[in-house]
């Protein structure tokens, strides 16, 4: 298989690169990296010389010869390398221009802020204890939410952007499950629940769920 | 005038998009958005009805009827809109990806993890100083320029990505400026270092800097 993908199941941003290669119909080798194990996995010489961030995930395209890291680099090269399926992104260059900027309120302004390795920051830097950062994480997911939900409102329908599925819903989805692991009261979003439930009917997006993926820890996993 | 930026001198975010805008050589009108004054701008009820996010910065193309937030969005939008003059993203799709991916390095690794919405809440949160809050940002910088040093050793030209300058360049250049700010040993960074001086010799980038910003508050203005 010439397409990888090292992740781990509960990255939201592996999460979403599952989403968008099972939306694309792309088969894929999907190689766990352990992100807290032996002192994280992603930081092994050998996870290093493919990604020297460190971070995941990483993906890997032997017939282009190709290592890309950032998930919505990678999105973007899926869908043109891959036109005959789904496309991710519109064609008509403001739409384009929105899509990607919604697609980034979450990559660029929230996921970055709530992450793993800044909350390890916090807990060794300031002391901070499980239950405040989770109040962190949530507090920027909130945020976030607040200003996509108002968005959301001139714009959606089925999806965030009318009816297609673009790659603002793949990078939704994962989000709002990261905002229900911290506590994050959903109800108040009621655009974002609903867009996220009907992505969530779709088989793409159901096989990409962290609980189903080999990797998986929880007691909801397959 | 038809295109309109509202940003904030000393916002990364906003300087990549005044260096986008002069290297695509657009005329524009910059709209200061004071982020602590009055409790920041950003929050205003006119601020806010442009930019859900109550982020900078937005741009307005009055003539397409497009209000963007997000600046790697409006770059990608400036490029495909403005196609005559400096591409900022290559043409190739292996190239576009790698391009994308070292712009995302720093738009969404390292710049949303110490802005000042990030540090403001580490003083309000965890009581953390002024010296405690600047440790945290350059402990990020430097995190993402070690991944991005060791990146460009393969690629980097003149600029990151041989000798055109691409989109990567326009993320690299705000975020040495605001590493220099939080005291960044930038000699541990020779590569970004040679990359950072080869564009700041560029009269698009020297535009741009926050120094030549009318809001510039610093003894460095003009």
């Amino acid at each position: 298989m010439s397409i990888k993908l090292y992740g781990y199941w509960r990255s939201t941003a592996s999460y979403r690169v599952r989403i968008a290669l099972n939306l694309k119909q792309i088969d894929y080798q999907y190689i766990p990296v352990h992100l807290v194990k032996n002192g994280g996995e992603q930081h092994s010489d050998s996870y290093a010389s493919l990604n020297p961030a460190e971070l995941v995930p990483t993906f890997v395209d032997d017939d282009e010869d190709i290592i890309l890291n950032q998930s919505l680099a990678i999105i973007e090269y899926l869908d043109e390398r891959f036109t005959g399926t789904a496309p991710l992104i519109p064609a008509h260059a403001t739409e384009r221009a929105r899509v990607r900027a919604l697609a980034q309120d979450i990559a660029c302004d929230i996921q970055p802020v709530g992450n793993l390795r800044v909350l390890n920051a916090l807990k060794t830097q300031y002391n901070a204890d499980q239950k405040h950062v989770a109040k962190w994480a949530a507090h920027w997911i909130v945020q976030g939410f607040n200003g996509i939900e108002k968005r959301l409102q001139t714009q959606a329908g089925k999806y965030c952007f009318d009816f297609d599925v673009t790659i603002a819903d793949v990078c939704l989805v994962p989000q709002a499950y990261n905002a229900k692991r911290f506590g994050v009261d959903m109800s108040a979003f009621p655009l974002i629940s609903k867009i996220v439930d009907n992505c969530n009917k779709l088989d793409a997006f159901k096989r990409a769920l962290p609980e189903n993926q080999i990797d998986c820890e929880s007691e909801l996993c397959v």
